[in-house]
Formats: structure tokens, C-alpha cells, sequence
């Protein structure tokens, strides 16, 4: 599938449906060399098993991260209006012009990762709809951003962080999680970048307003991320699938990356076994919604942040992971005895 | 101190007494300057904790972490007589060699970190005392693989990891706790490199029996480790205790590396606020033994391999905390509104 066949959403269902699987017998030979290494069987615990994920995606027994791509992406979204966040929609292009300059905190822990980073704004001058009022975005809207996804992949990368940026976004994935999953709208919403109990208030309300107006007609995840998502939601959602189809494996960031993957996720069942959670997040409804998509996150260090940032901060334990299967002696090679 | 003066434990411990403390007018202009950055505040969750807190240490406001030291130290055992492990004693020589040659995890993962790695076998060919028939070590012997550690600290380093290796020295961590902690020797004992149940059982044995013959007249941190630690754990605690002198900040390994740690705070109170704790092992009592240090870890991913391993895997958490606190942008650099 290329970027252009994204103009419908019944075209981009079908296309999504054809999933990329990992390949079995790299796998299995990475599960063999693992048994060789001079350690202990499962000693490296968690890592193992992350290795051998990751080298059935890549499709070779000891493979190595050696050019991991974050892609950032920004929009604005109606809803800001209704006062649900506390800071004001000009920080979003703000924010941009940071992460061009590499000012941010992603930039530094991209630039610590050793990965290539790079920021889309996605029609920052046309917030989406207000979704208490109607859907956020148009079917050809919702299209365009993921198209802008799925081209922002580089072919060459061999790991994949998605971020955002966008004032108001904590609320629309709240919605989002609300609309797709069990739960009341206070079950979603939290403080996002720090929102007082008054902003909350609204905050849960807004959601409230967007079930009432949607939860009876959505049909699946990018119907209701049309309802109520924003461009870099959807645009996160396009750069995760297109990483499916490369089999570039991804790190899940935080709680609004979570709900665009979510979307993706009940769209296509299985849509996310690429991907794995870089975080729990300091966002009261992201250990919900991780639970939600069955995964358990590589660090738990309070982060609410956004941009990519907890996703790119595990970078190095996925880095650390390879570097020990693909580098370490056998105990053949090294001369060391074998435990019994 | 310089090392030739440790040669009896009256003057180790006169000496450590006097601790060097961090500058808390650095710390001060850290908390001030992340205060400024270009994030909601407190955003980035314990990266900002930890980025103060080393900021203190190393006595800059705005620091950052560019010549990590891994040091492992590997020692043996006479306890490991008494079939305690899964593998035999001439494996802390041929991981040695395994460690000379590059090929351990350890290696790896100090690769990834850009981290400078060296260890130091001490006296392999003369296993300590089987601690269940008297002390380890003799007060000699202590001190001087304590010297060892404390020698090869690099002054010129600003983040330390010590690692170690020795067959049979998680029976000797768990004497160690035992001996200086509540709780029974099955409290703890665990599988530690994959013992069978009966191995692990007769690991229990041992250390219930280090605490009837030891218990009773142990005196303190440094006492304890001469009665039942190794010289790998004496040379750990010295390599920890040098770093403090120097101001160098030190990650906290596994259980092992606790343990030995412990036998410092329960010398001096306080001799450990230049650490933080690498991650949670799998190693069962673990847990406890960070509980009673106070120390909450960094990562949890069910490693139990020892060597460093872990802390060396949370040293980049550790860097990007001060890329970001050091190298982000302010508001008032980049032109971003703060939020109210």
C-alpha cells in the first residue's frame, strides 16, 4: 500500500486487514542462540524475551539497532477552546519551532538514543472540529493525516518512536480510550500537562458530551479517531502501520500515543504485535489502556510529558537487549562451563 | 584516605565517618533551572529527582554525564564447597576471561552506554574461609581487597557501576543481609543463578547456620562482611565508599552489589545518599534488601545475572535526565508561553 490508496476509509480498512507477520524461523533461531550465551538461562529476563521479539520482525537470528527513527507530529484541536488544558493553543506551533531548534526534551533523549529525529506540523491554522459538536475531522481529514504518518516512516529505520504535540490532545485521547473501550469519561480523563481541578471538571465533561454525541453510532478505531482524534492521533496511527508493513518494530509512548494505537488496534486485531509499551506514564488512565492493549511497559518513571518522550528514554534497554544477544560469547567460544 | 591507609578496620571505619556531602547550592540552581525549562513542571517525573540529585553531587547546576566507569570485581568462595550453585567455582575464572575478552553481557551493555569497563579478579586461587566454620576473611584480607576497590575507581569518572562475579556469592549476600537485617535465612535465600531445589535448600542450611555461629557478635556493616561477605563484595563496598570521597555518583546493582552496599550504610548512616538504585532484580529477597536501604529502583525487567548488569543498563536513564535538564531550552530561549 502506498500513502496515495489512503482516500477512504473503506479502502484504508481493507488494505489495514493485510497484515505483515514476523517470520517464525528467525525467531526460533534467535531463541536458539540465546540458549548458548555465557549466562544463565532467563538471566537476562525481560531483555530475552525482547530480543527474540524483535529478531523475528527484523527476520534475522542476531540483529542489531543501529538506525532507530523518532517522528514527532503536532495538531491543533477545536475542542482547546472549551478551556480543557493548561496551556494555550499557541503552544503548539511554539513548541514546533522548539523541536525544530532542538530545545526539547525529545531532542535530547532522541540525540542520547542515537536516533534520527524529525517533527511534522500538520495544519496547525485548522484545528479539527470541536467533537462535542460533531466529528472531529472529515473522512478525507482523518486520511490526510494518516497518509502524513505513513510517508514520515523512514524505509530504512529499524525501530520506530511516534510523538505529539498538541494542546488538547490529552482530552481527545481520553475520548478516544472512552469511546473504544468500558469506562465513564472520568475514567479516561486526568490532569494532562497539569490542569486544575476547575479544568478537570471540564475536561471529564467534554468527554462526557463527545459519548453521549458518538459512542451510539462508532463503529471501529478509525471511525471514532475521526470522531474524535486529531491530526497527529492519526497521523501516529499511519506511522505505526506503515512500521507494520516494514516490520520495523515500534515503542509505544505514553497515554495519547496509546490511544492511537488503540485505534489501529480495533481496527485490526493484532494490528500493535509490532509494537511494544515504553512506558507507564504518570497519566492516571494510561495503566488502563495499556492493560487494554495487553502490554506491560519497559520503564515506570512518572514521565507526563508526551512528545515521544518515555518511548525514546527506552530506546537504549531495546538497544541494550540486542547489543547483549547479538554480541555476547557462547559458552563454546568463551570456554565457560555450562551450568547443570 | 588514599588506600595504603586501609590496612585495619578501626581506621577504615574512623575514616568513612567523615563523609563527603553534595553542594546543595548546585542543587538549589538545578531545581531553579528545571523550574525555567521548556516543560509543564514536574513532566518529566523522577528524571528530574534524579538530574537535581546529581547535580548536587557533582556541585554544577547544569551537568552532564560523559565518562561513565563500570568496574567488576570477581572473588571465590570456600562456601561454594557446600554445593550452593548451579555452576562450578572454575567458572568466576573463565568469565573473567570472558570479561578480558569482551564477551559478557556486561560488556555489551557498557558498549551501548559508552561506558569505560575493567575488572579485577582478586586472588581466585584462595577462596575465602567457608564462613560456616569461622570468619571469610581475616581482618587483613578485608581490608585489603577493599583497597582494591577503592584503587580502582577512575577520579576522573562521573558516574560509577560496580558489578561482580564469584560462584556461590549469592549465598554470601544473603548471609550478609541476614546477618545485618530482620528475618530468617529463608527470607534471604534465593535460586540465585538457577539452583535446583535441593541446592537452594542447602543454601538455606548454610546461611541459617552463618547466623547461629555469626549473629551473636556481629558489631556492625564492615564486621559482618569480614564474617561471611567475599572480597569481590569487600572490594565493591570499597570501590562505593572511594566514589563518595570523590563525589562520583554511583548505580546500585542487583542484590550482591546491595548487599555489599549495605555493609557500608550499616557503618556509617548515610554513606549510600550518593546512590540510587539500578534496577529490581529477580533475585527474591532483592525487594527487601532496596526496602531497607531506602532506595526505590530505576528499572524492573527480571534480570538476576549479576555483573553490573543492570546498573549498567540504567546508566542511560541516568544521561538522558541530564540532557534534558542541561540541554533543553528554557522558555524564555525558545519563545514558548508558560502555562498557569
Amino acid at each position: 500500500m502506498t500513502s496515495t490508496s489512503i482516500t477512504d476509509l473503506a479502502t484504508l480498512r481493507t488494505r489495514l486487514r493485510d497484515l505483515t507477520q514476523p517470520d517464525p524461523a528467525a525467531r526460533e533461531a534467535a531463541i536458539a542462540r540465546d540458549a548458548m550465551l555465557t549466562k544463565p538461562p532467563g538471566a537476562l529476563g525481560r531483555l530475552e524475551d525482547l530480543a527474540q521479539w524483535y529478531a523475528g520482525w527484523r527476520g534475522e537470528a542476531a540483529p542489531r539497532i543501529t538506525a532507530p527513527q523518532v517522528v514527532v507530529f503536532a495538531g491543533n484541536h477545536g475542542v482547546a477552546a472549551r478551556g480543557i488544558s493548561a496551556f494555550p493553543p499557541e503552544v503548539t506551533a511554539q513548541m514546533v519551532a522548539n523541536f525544530e531548534a532542538g530545545g526539547a526534551a525529545v531532542n535530547q533523549l532522541a540525540r542520547e538514543a542515537g536516533a534520527r529525529f524529525s517533527v511534522h506540523a500538520i495544519a496547525l491554522d485548522r484545528p479539527t472540529s470541536d467533537f462535542t459538536e460533531g466529528p472531529a475531522m472529515t473522512e478525507a481529514e482523518l486520511c490526510e493525516a494518516f497518509a502524513i504518518g505513513w510517508d514520515a516512516v523512514d524505509p530504512d529505520a529499524d525501530l520506530l518512536v511516534t510523538g505529539e504535540m498538541g494542546i488538547g490532545n490529552t482530552t481527545s485521547a481520553a475520548a478516544l480510550a472512552a469511546l473504544l473501550l468500558d469506562g465513564s469519561s472520568a475514567d479516561w480523563t486526568g490532569r494532562g500537562t497539569g490542569v486544575d481541578e476547575e479544568g478537570l471538571n471540564r475536561k471529564t465533561a467534554v468527554v462526557a458530551s463527545a459519548l453521549v454525541r458518538h459512542r451510539p453510532e462508532v463503529t471501529d478505531g478509525l471511525d471514532a479517531l475521526a470522531r474524535v482524534g486529531g491530526r497527529e492521533l492519526a497521523a501516529m496511527a499511519g506511522a505505526i502501520a506503515r512500521a507494520r508493513s516494514l516490520r520495523v518494530p515500534v515503542i509505544l509512548d505514553g497515554f495519547i500515543c496509546c490511544a492511537a494505537a488503540l485505534a489501529l488496534d480495533r481496527t485490526v486485531s493484532g494490528a500493535l504485535d509490532h509494537a511494544v509499551a515504553g512506558h507507564l506514564s504518570d497519566e492516571g488512565a494510561h495503566a488502563r489502556l495499556l492493560e487494554a492493549l495487553g502490554k506491560t511497559p519497559l520503564l515506570e518513571l512518572g514521565l507526563r510529558l508526551g512528545e515521544g518522550s518515555g518511548a525514546v528514554l527506552a530506546i537504549p534497554v531495546l538497544k541494550g537487549a540486542l547489543a547483549c544477544h547479538s554480541g555476547m560469547a557462547t559458552f563454546a567460544e568463551a570456554g565457560v562451563a555450562e551450568g547443570g
